[in-house]
């Protein structure tokens, strides 16, 4: 609801355990965070591979009768966030199929920056098409390719997609979870009990008591079947390119990715902006809840006082309608309230994470403003978003994104701030101490890892003799 | 979902305003917290009376069609939560009812004390009841009354109610607002452009951009019609008694009652706190959200710094489903989860605004032990609860009440912290700056304004002669 | 959805039965052609009384879960048609309330013509409607009434109430069932195995297979306890005045009710109609199904073949889209399609019960000639309808009853047949074997055995001394 | 509900009117009874193909809004029922794609015999399924074949598929149909006004008032396109077998299929069942609706009168649910009641169309019995049916069919008939006027035209040189 960009997806999966598909749903329960467009489970029992998916938030698509319906030991599961243009069932994952090798449920967290191409190819070869998710690409060359077994056609689908992926692949026997060789997006290796789980965060083996032992490297590939956990690292090396903007903003603050805890990267983010952009102010409030963590560093750094300033409806919904023109522009205030006590008379230090279009944070300056405060200083705890992502973010276009055209002077006489400070992207870098070339920032620094989108190439599946 | 006290209801009532049932609605909107199983809204349009209520959150009762057919330019509303047995759509909000004097509709926050007397004389006369809910007492009092103007039934029918009450009312022509004597629960009067307004809470009024003008005093009756706003008070002067749990939980902290900011009456209780029962600690962390504003003042006043160590679920909705045995208890943990990397190796403080049962906060110290604390320093900011409510508030029995059977030291080894604080009767009368007896506190104290359940007396009204 | 007088209300009961509900369910199934607004049951266990009603068929209304709360060995049950503008949840029976006597459920079928009158002196006094519906009225003098049992409560509330209706009352302990004292609508009485059952129409007997005992005798009130069943006379004797339209159209045709097979009764219907209106004819079909029955004895009097030349759609439901305007008007279509084989180039007659507004039958005339009919002869198994009913049966208002504006010639001309034959008032007595006087027929002659609206009187219960 | 086989699917085309939706949406209205569990319709509009497709009723599947996003000017539709195990949305058609060729929708009424065998070979090749129809597979060939027109892919594709089709194509542009060799299923071709329409049945052609032209011939490929509509036969020509069971039970009585009304044909049916099985008897009923049309035949050559003496519940819905144990087998009675004024002390013959288990008439047996019947005898327009059906009519396995396993006198028995006898195969052909081998009868005789399952032979389209 808010001007923000939009994680795409989380991912979750469970191997060897008697209530798998109801571990999934408290494992996408706690990545609810990333999706809530569409919700999904696949299960197998060893013969057959069980799909419910639905449009909607997972407490909403599961029942009692759905989750029981999913039967075995082995599931994976899938929340979405989608673009509006593609927000339909059929795009829902996990998206499964049968062919030769059987039936087969894929889950997917990122972006293929060759779909497109893929999809040419497969299509002038014969393939057809039920939606127009990147999933079935790859779940067309897993079924195209000739190779013996299940990790071989793996390996060999995933040699021709480019782009960003975590990934889970359930059969009837074999749950394979794969990471490109970029490491864009996070994926996670724990245990529960002895049945080996995986999540897009920490957070859902937090809910679920099971153990963090690793996170899924860039480029591997892990195989769990009934001989146990095997892992791959079938494909050339490539830099790493993690993003960045899971810790700025999309993770929760509860979970561990890409090593870091979330929470005290965001902290160390505010600490940064306090020293690179000190306010004389009276207080610091956060935007909640994406400035929280961000503005008690802030805080703690400059010494100034951290109040609640804004106070958070949570009963907001998705179904909220917007009166007639009278009384409309509700957009923040049914979301947000400014606590005038905290506010009034005095000089405030407003932090939030970043600014997308601008038109959230003016309206809540305005809102502060109209609450009595003397002067306005915002804070952003990441430099100024220049370019889109191509890596399974949502975000909008370049000439939507503010601070691809303006420069700070212009941004912050739009959003009627009396000063506004960024983070800079050394302060970013030193905040979540990232090796140089460790993390993708090309929202920032328009240095895509990865280029989109690339010319066709001739896949190797495709060639007959 | 949380072991805490409930408020049973919001109200939200405007006078003259084109669009009356719009702005009814958005008021409601604010006031969720007040009451989240039903939703209604009664319109009048100087003949005829609407209402449309249901069981869910105000957003879902409501969509378009159903404030379209809310005609007029009249509204009142009200937003319910109830206890289990009674949680009925007949029970739901205005209630309504055609008599003698024409339709009516009547909106309630409280509780009355002699309502199963006054019940047993009505039915004794022959009054047949609908639902169970003390307002259709109400609305056979005033439909009874032999007097010749609404605003004479009025005071007619409040002479023989005794208990809390802030009520709206509604005809065709005229909105009635009334509050009790002892002003148990807040009304407040404001304006929008021209049209006078009333809400339990302020925060409504923001949401609208409606102006605070003042509160419906204690024993005061407010006609609004067509020739304005008239004030009355009928009633004989009592000793006020201000709910403050109200000010302690229920109220929304950008809200302002009693004629006091709610946030910073928080904070103040946790300065309070603080200064009653300091700790040896590393860091202080809320409850969120009860605890949040304490834990900030606490956090203040003590120089520890404040952090968010527990992360909430947004998305927890009330359609969870608790998956089977082996992998259940999942009341807290799908709610909040703890932040490793603030706890660990910590002597840490918690914060929360009270402790009703128990249950929740023992479960969350297990919690923040489990994520390494080394220390858990229980602070509670408002003194033991050792007695039920009978004055609009859903507590448990006395008997459920751990306070009421239990000593500060039992209770903290039941809830296995370190150390427990509660503060003091006489540190929540600073806090909230009250002169002695302005405030009902019943709760804590036993002090009952108003006795329950009172002996039966001749009712007035049904006097033949 | 055809242009026809609607039944108002179908009521079932049962007593001392394990499975009460689930009876009572199967009962209103089976009486569903009677009303498809709302449904709705009510059941006591010996010490309270459960209500489930909605808006809806009996199907929809009632799953297994609905059924399952409504617990005990006593129900009543009730399905109601009704007009646009009360087709409300509030006014779906049976209706409930509580008084001094405990709980009370109703369901009735029927009309009171004194309604509005006995409402306005009950307001008068203080009493508070919630519904728009006869029934309320019914409930407040139950509760009014000073007698000491509940049948001396039936007795004096009902001895005020003028009308027609056919009356069931539930207490935690107590079935009464009720009749006026012209009989306008029927009541049947039975019992499945020893629980005593009531029905409007036989039929209901037939599916839950409990036997016929008699029919509730007009002005008779029988009241069902634990001490079994008594009758009671309390009134003064009228005329009788049985709904000669229930025969004519609305009971179904395998019931018996007044005395008489309703199937058996249509067809001496046809016979006279053929022996009053006979045509030179090929071939005789009906309007399904209103006019089966007497088609089929139209064609065995006459001698000409019986075929089915309209099939009616099986599939027609109550969300039926019409689409826009350019392929519009096919009110009768989706129902009906002729079958040109039957029809092309033969004389056909063509039989229906009944005509009220005209719209269909001319459309159905023109859809016959469409199909190739060299001449059209419509026969109708009634007199022409001329007046509306004041008595339990939704009509249209004087003036849209086409007979009551228009002689035969004028209509046949209407509905663009060849001729037109309507049955005669004396063939319709004969057809019933009627005494005369034994049936309403107001609708055709305009004899309303009760006046409506008449003047107010005093009401005996309201006297004060 | 009735022991009855089925017909699987219904198909609706219109191509190149400003209304395409709205009048598939009528002409699936109209063929509901040839499939209840799934309806769905695509659209065209010259550039993009829309689908919506829902489980359901057709008036339930599609409101306003849906019919609104289907834009374009051509559309087909499908309604579907199906056996329990796949009665699944993805199962539910049109099935639509998006192939090297574009986009497309296809409409299937039959089923292939090879569909098996074909899947295996696009398995073995790369190909993946989202559904178990054999739809799914026909797109599959569809994309595969290299050919360079639609035309000429359809070709191709259908070249390799044996079995029973009457198959609709939808492209951005273009609306194909085809209908296999043998004819095995109706499809006909009309106009309204100057678009092109096509129906599985006549009947959708009466409703929106559309000419019938023509039927499909078997064998046959119709294109419509901007340059009009095309007619091609490119494959072998075979012997012809039309089902005549569509004439003695699926189609509707009203519709023209196989050049025959279906309501004549059904009518001597019972002529001839009355000429080779008299019966010295008092009456003709049916069974509704099923035996209408014959029992009609039967009573006009028999002279024994007709008479309706089951009447049948028009409100029964698919949600009923049956009741505990105590009171249950409704299965029959919640839809049909005996009339006892019409069969006690009577002989009765009693009219069906066919037996399939035998459960259901065993059980009407009993309901006439116990109405008082003297003597019932059975009567069945069409021979035993001893074999089950391969070409699209789902029908239970051999074993389940009483007639495979049992002759008539122990038919009879069973039934607890007085007599019963079958219309003979020879009686049949005489009936439908049919030459040898122009009908499908192999449930009746074992005679089946195409040979299921076949084995698997190496198909053209796959060939790689």
């Amino acid at each position: 609801m808010f001007d923000k960009f939009r994680d795409e997806c989380g991912i979750f999966g469970i191997y060897g355990h008697p209530e798998a598909a109801n571990v999934a749903y408290l494992g996408l329960y706690a990545l609810q965070h990333r999706g809530q467009e569409s919700a999904g489970i696949a299960t197998s029992d060893g013969s057959t591979v069980h799909v419910h998916r639905e449009m909607g938030l997972v407490a909403d698509v599961f029942d009692r009768t759905a989750l029981k319906k999913l039967t075995g030991t082995n599931a994976i599961g899938h929340v979405r966030y989608s673009t509006a243009g593609s927000s339909q069932l059929k795009n829902a994952q996990p998206l499964s199929a049968s062919f030769a090798g059987g039936s087969l449920a894929v889950a997917h967290n990122g972006n293929l920056t060759n779909a497109q191409v893929l999809r040419d190819d497969l299509e002038a070869r014969g393939s057809i098409f039920h939606s127009t998710s990147d999933t079935e690409v790859i779940l067309h060359l897993l079924a195209l390719s000739k190779q013996p077994t299940l990790l071989d056609r793996v390996v060999e689908a995933l040699s021709v997609v480019k782009g960003a992926y975590s990934l889970l692949m359930l059969t009837r026997d074999t749950l394979i979870a794969a990471r490109d060789s970029y490491g864009f997006r996070p994926l996670a290796l724990g245990t529960l009990g002895d049945a080996p789980v995986l999540s897009s965060e920490s957070c859902a083996f937090d809910l679920i008591e099971a153990k963090f032992v690793r996170e899924v490297e860039p480029g591997e590939i892990v195989v769990v079947d009934d001989r146990g956990v095997r892992a791959f690292k079938p494909f050339p090396q490539t830099p790493r390119a993690f993003c960045v903007f899971e810790l700025i903003y999309f993770a929760r603050p509860d979970s561990s990715i890409f090593g870091r805890n979330v929470y005290a990267v965001r902290k160390e983010l505010g600490r940064e902006l306090a020293r690179e952009h000190p306010a004389q102010a009276d207080v610091v409030i956060p935007i909640p809840d994406s400035g929280v963590s961000a503005a008690i560093g802030y805080a703690q750094e400059s010494g100034l006082p951290f109040e609640t300033g804004l106070i958070r409806n949570h009963y907001v919904g998705r179904t909220f309608i917007e009166p007639r023109q009278s009384i409309r522009h509700f957009g923040v205030k049914v979301k947000l309230n400014a606590v005038e006590e905290v506010i009034h008379g005095r000089r405030v230090v407003v932090v939030d994470d970043s600014i997308v279009r601008g038109t959230t944070i003016r309206k809540l300056v305005k809102m502060i403003r109209h609450a009595g405060a003397r002067e306005v200083h915002v804070r952003i705890s990441s430099p100024p978003t220049t370019g889109p992502c191509f890596y399974g973010i949502d975000t909008p276009t370049r000439a939507e994104l503010i601070a691809s055209s303006h420069n700070v002077a212009e941004i912050r006489k739009y959003i009627l701030a009396d000063s506004l400070g960024y983070l800079s992207v050394e302060g970013l870098r030193r905040a979540v101490r990232a090796a140089r070339g460790e993390f993708c920032d090309a929202c920032f620094t328009g240095n895509y890892p990865v280029k989109f989108p690339g010319p066709s190439s001739q896949l190797p599946l495709f060639r007959e003799g």
